[in-house]
């Protein structure tokens, strides 16, 4: 089952080495320089499935191969899988849908899960565009979640059984038809619950929950400021909200989503696109707020600071101000980063307040404490408590058009995305043939050339 | 009972509206230029007691008078009470007793209480060097804290009676025979507690308590770091530490307190005169620590910093490193306020921390969230797990002594100030001279002078 020989190829060991997670180092900087050059040769012409050894599924594609094909037994070759690939930074066409080759295999302690569907996240949109340090160079096939059943399980993994139904929270690498995890990654999808809910939980409601629980330290009739609220953390924390008894929710959205919202648990939506969110807490809440979640950076951190009550907290956990269309802005990236709120201890001491910074992106290392949070989410799931809400499915030939619906905040919920083919098309991926996926669709090619220029916001 | 000529003297408004707590604006530039000038006249010479009307005990002592004597009731007059009063910044010296004249009324909503133990804090020492903007300008009675009984009740007071002992947290103005204060900032003691226990709980446990629980999130199996573990806030922190399961405690100590510690609960007692503490605690967590409490500031938040793992949490609530000696020591002030912890959302963000600070000082406007943490304490209290340890009492003649033993870090718990007059020195301030308020005692004067030089650390 293993694959010792993969480790003389530096991508491969850089991807196991983030797949294991096992914290030990890995000569990152001969890493960086491999990745780059890697980069160069493929952004605009991705390498063909052709070169696909029968690595682990998360590996990004292009890897040069260093084991030989010959190496394979000759059915493993015949086993192909789309992937959603990565190709470059820049708008929605750098996502590639590719036809990957030989049956990935699960390691010890891995096992080989058949997806069913995958969570899109903002993350996903800003490593896109090369402004998410937690995505490997590409190219690299991204997505952090994803749920699916288990087809094959690797040695010395006990708790896992082929057949299983699981939920995938990991790093990168989840948009794909198969993927290979340590099974410590994936968890038992409760009775009742759809690959697409699965699908739509791990990131978003480990998210809110991390904050609100343990940072936040959430408790009855307190108040918490919600940005976004129709986004799949917004619904997260949401909910998660009203396990707390009383608790206030202020949600921002556009207005066509607040009846939405509304049902879904905000006590009071605002409108941010026409009124001053500020002016709307205090109108409420003079006194400001108990906690406020902070997905968009720059000027609305110091915002969201100065609306906390005393003993309040503000959880930051994103820059979605940078985001303003589909390439990299950089007049919006500069401004971000210029109003980047910086705080000293004499300053938080006067004021008494908290200031937490949540990047579940960077906690790699903390497998248990992630695993405590999804067992305690799927109990609150099998109370009824929570429950994901899907704003629509897309197949990974419409990732472009995915994304633009996150993008342009159309989504009420999670954006799911899924592996198998679109039905109205010809099942092109069966034909192996490498011209698919050299070039965008024509159909998506024309919409998003209309969206190539970054908009003047 | 109400004095409302007394709102005309704007002294006399910034004394009541800080006891009041109510929140509403006051002219603060005006009554800040007003301090100034009062300091000005008083910090060398102040005043004599004649002045003292039948305004609140919390009051400065140098208010200049709009009510005059004639006003009041004779028999009002021939009362007198020993108070400490500031009477300008700098050493142990500064801190004089005083005999004022005239009963304290208690005005609506208000208790007149006699008190009868007095406690010590950090910040009482900050205050006399000029270092804590909390304590208004010289001359000033500090005291945050006391515990008496109630000797009189004004109008409207429901849930107090003549007779009821109590402990008080209170901004200022607690180190007196008796004060009058808002019935609301005064808690019933509980049965078997004496008033030197009463006198060390409310500042130290509600400040560890609110450290602990509101910002800290403090749950069984984790770990926490508490410097000055052997004095107020650092004792309280260890006992509430230890009311959750499993909670390991690394406690900073000179080697003399550690067996005084363990026996309190601290599970690793690091001398930090002798040791590095972050590589004690690191070879012992190498993965860091969940809370670490930092009472010095300076370049001692930043080792506290990333000293925590990955969701922990830094609790900034001083700046003891700026206290070096008896006198203000510019470098030491400089030092602190150079190396002072600052940190962007960002770094916040890749590290998966929290930064707090706390202050109770500027809680003054929220009775009730500290009232809801006094009636949890001596919940606690009643359930026997915690318990104030009492360092040593001192008479208000001793003042001098009992700040030294602190500044010197001799004490090991909570040093208390008594109101009651030394039993062996004759009662001088029943003779109500002013003379020996107008000079510091011949014996306490020749030690202070040893004092004088800020010390070279």
């Amino acid at each position: 089952m293993r694959e010792n020989d993969c480790n003389s190829n530096p991508v491969f060991y850089y991807a196991i080495r983030t797949i294991t997670m096992s914290g030990e180092d890995a000569p990152a900087q001969q890493q960086k320089a491999e990745d780059q050059k890697q980069e160069t040769k493929t952004t605009e012409q991705p390498k063909a499935e052709s070169k696909q050894e029968s690595q682990p599924a998360t590996e990004a594609p292009a890897a040069s191969a260093t084991a030989t094909a010959a190496e394979k037994p000759p059915e493993e070759e015949v086993f192909t899988y789309r992937s959603l690939v990565l190709s470059g930074h820049g708008g929605y066409d750098k996502v590639k849908l590719q036809v990957k080759k030989g049956k990935p295999t699960p390691k010890n302690g891995e096992v080989l899960v058949r997806v069913k569907a995958c969570g899109l996240n903002f993350a996903d949109l800003m490593g896109r565009q090369g402004l998410y340090d937690r995505l490997p160079s590409p190219p690299v096939t991204p997505g952090m979640e994803c749920s699916g059943v288990i087809e094959a399980v690797g040695e010395e993994v006990t708790d896992r059984k082929v057949g299983d139904r699981v939920l995938v929270l990991h790093r990168f690498g989840m948009w794909q038809e198969v993927v290979t995890v340590i099974a410590g990654h994936t968890f038992l999808m409760p009775e009742g619950m759809s690959f697409e809910e699965a699908a739509a939980l791990p990131v978003n409601y480990v998210t809110a929950y991390m904050m609100l629980f343990e940072f936040g330290n959430l408790r009855p009739n307190q108040s918490v400021l919600v940005h976004m609220a129709a986004g799949g953390v917004g619904i997260a924390a949401t909910q998660l909200c009203h396990t707390v008894k009383d608790v206030t929710v202020f949600g921002t959205a556009s207005a066509s989503k607040h009846e939405a919202i509304s049902q879904g648990g905000v006590t009071h939506p605002i409108d941010y696109r026409t009124r001053d969110y500020v002016e709307e807490v205090r109108k409420i809440n003079p006194k400001g707020l108990d906690i406020a979640l902070d997905p968009l950076g720059g000027s609305d951190t110091h915002k969201a600071f100065n609306l906390l009550k005393p003993m309040g907290k503000l959880i930051t956990y994103g820059a979605a101000n940078m985001l303003t269309g589909q390439r990299k802005n950089l007049l919006a990236v500069a401004k971000t980063w210029y109003n980047q709120f910086s705080i000293n201890a004499l300053s938080l001491m006067h004021a008494n307040k908290s200031v937490c910074g949540y990047h579940l992106g960077h906690l790699d290392d903390e497998p248990e404490l992630i695993s405590q949070v999804v067992a305690k989410l799927l109990e609150l799931y099998g109370q009824g408590k929570i429950k994901p809400r899907v704003d629509s499915t897309w197949h990974f030939e419409q990732v472009g058009d995915a994304m633009r619906r996150m993008q342009e905040r159309n989504n009420i919920g999670k954006v799911i995305l899924l592996p198998e083919p679109k039905k109205e098309e010809p099942k092109k991926e069966e034909d192996k043939k490498e011209e698919k996926k050299e070039e965008p669709k024509k159909e998506e090619n024309k919409k998003e050339e209309k969206q190539e220029e970054p908009k003047k916001e």
